[in-house]
């Protein structure tokens, strides 16, 4: 019998949907730690074919070519053991129905997106296959056609969803981690998202909002403080009603954490200047419908949301 | 004896300080019904010397030639019977310092500006004199140095402040009639403020904050809407608090007029786009203030007022 560190060494095959600046980051790291990377692009097709990825890199430049470039999922010959869905979290991709095809009855997904609550349709339509869900915090941006500036961080935290563990994790964290990518495990993903959700529902909206304004500007005045303060309230009372409380300090620990970062623009204030589509759905929509769910007024979050929707037409 | 209507034969002396769009159009048409009109301007000195003001108007074209054109109020050599204050409502401003070298013992200060509760400062410094504080409906805009453009509407309502009537207040409504501009006068001119507010609290601000939209897009989305709604009975909330109970209705009268209407860039908004200042404190500040005063939330108000605040620098 082989023992399961023998199959390992098997170099893990893994297919990225969505290879953007996040997808396509990731997917290198896991080239560089020995496993073979196929991507599905939806622009720049032929110059990542001829000449791969170029990463301009705060850790060192370097290039990714990936094993196969395809146009659309179905075009991969075989199911991958790995698949990574790094699209953008938009209502108006099918994302579903973008995947089907090439996952297998062995295809682990890993879905490294925005937002909240965005898991359970993929848990919903693939009942019988590992879902673990993962959140980037990184700082990534596409500067050209196949060129892709990497600015600060690079953590991962990953967790099996809707909670616990998996062999697959493991793998994972010990591949990125091998590359120099801080990989975190979480038995709590769901909770994770909370957290972060409590910085992305104030900052996001507001930098794009005010008028294109750095975390800095948004840390200038009073009264954006204090509605910043309100929103992750906000949201820290309908993660409470959605059965994850978390704890109160979050508020100010934020808020010291962000004074305490160089100025930065956040990545929905960088979608909206490039004229790209905004995650408002999966970073607002999904937890006022929650707040709904709820029956949480939620009054700033709300206000934000409608804005930033007239904003995104 | 000389009856009071002989002494009304006498040409009315006005002075309009801050001689733009708004104050321009008044003083022209307080001219063309007879009154002898002198102007102060803070821009285009040389060219309303030497031209007047050119207007561009739905009601016919027409040029006005002030009797006297002033960089100051200073330099005006009698204090007028009537003073025209059109300045923009703006912190800023030193209008007290600005006007008391002209405010005579007989002047008449008319106040045309947006906001509410702006009148106390001047009431305070000049009790003595007569106050009367005047609404403005009509869109009117500079498009070049002595050229404005006049777009639709132009009623005036007003009324002696804080309350009651003044002789003036008729006067001046049959100046204005006589000249086909329509001029209610009320004896709660503190209650019609709050009324415009109640449109102006919601529309000025996310005109400008979704991005640059017109009324008609701001009533496209249920959210939006539903925001729009809130404010407006925020709004409402205070004026109330404040002594100015007005009907519920209001808020679904704004809102069914406002799709009635063309599609329509706001005050505000057409102040951002040309990179001026935007009276964010007379329209939401001083409302904020009184909501502090009385305890009131006013969640939605508040998160519009702090991101204007940050889109305003």
């Amino acid at each position: 019998m082989v023992p399961d560190s023998r199959r390992e060494e098997q170099p893990l095959q893994v297919l990225v949907v969505g290879a953007g600046a996040i997808g396509g980051f990731y997917g290198a790291r896991l080239a560089q730690a020995g496993a073979q990377v196929s991507v599905v692009v939806r622009s720049d097709f032929d110059i990542i074919r001829r000449e791969g990825f170029h990463f301009d890199s705060i850790d060192g430049d370097f290039t990714f070519r990936p094993e196969a470039v395809y146009g659309s999922p179905v075009e991969c010959p075989t199911p991958p053991d790995l698949l990574i869905i790094a699209t953008k979290a938009l209502p108006e991709i099918d994302l579903i129905g973008l995947i089907r095809p090439v996952v297998g009855e062995n295809t682990t997904l890993l879905l490294i997106q925005n937002g909240i609550h965005i898991e359970a349709p993929i848990a919903e339509a693939f009942p019988d296959n590992t879902l673990i869900s993962g959140l980037a915090f990184i700082c990534v941006n596409k500067t050209a056609p196949g060129r892709i500036r990497h600015l600060c961080f690079g953590r991962l935290a990953i967790g099996r969803y809707p909670q616990g563990n998996a062999p697959m994790t493991e793998r994972l964290a010990r591949l990125f981690e091998s590359v120099n990518v801080p990989c975190s495990i979480t038995d709590d993903v769901m909770e994770a998202r909370w957290r972060k959700l409590v910085w992305n529902a104030p900052f996001n909206p507001i930098s794009v909002l005010a008028g294109g304004v750095t975390t800095r500007e948004m840390l200038s005045t009073p009264e954006s403080i204090s509605v910043i303060r309100a929103v992750m309230e906000e949201v820290l009372a309908i993660a409470a009603a959605d059965g994850y409380p978390l704890e109160k300090e979050l508020v100010q620990k934020n808020i010291d954490d962000t004074h305490a970062m160089e100025p930065y623009k956040t990545s929905m204030l960088l979608d909206y200047e490039s004229g790209r589509t905004m995650e408002v759905e999966a970073i607002l929509g999904n937890a006022l419908r929650l707040a709904d769910h709820y029956e949480l007024k939620a009054p700033h979050l709300r206000t934000l949301h409608a804005l930033l929707s007239l904003a995104a037409r």
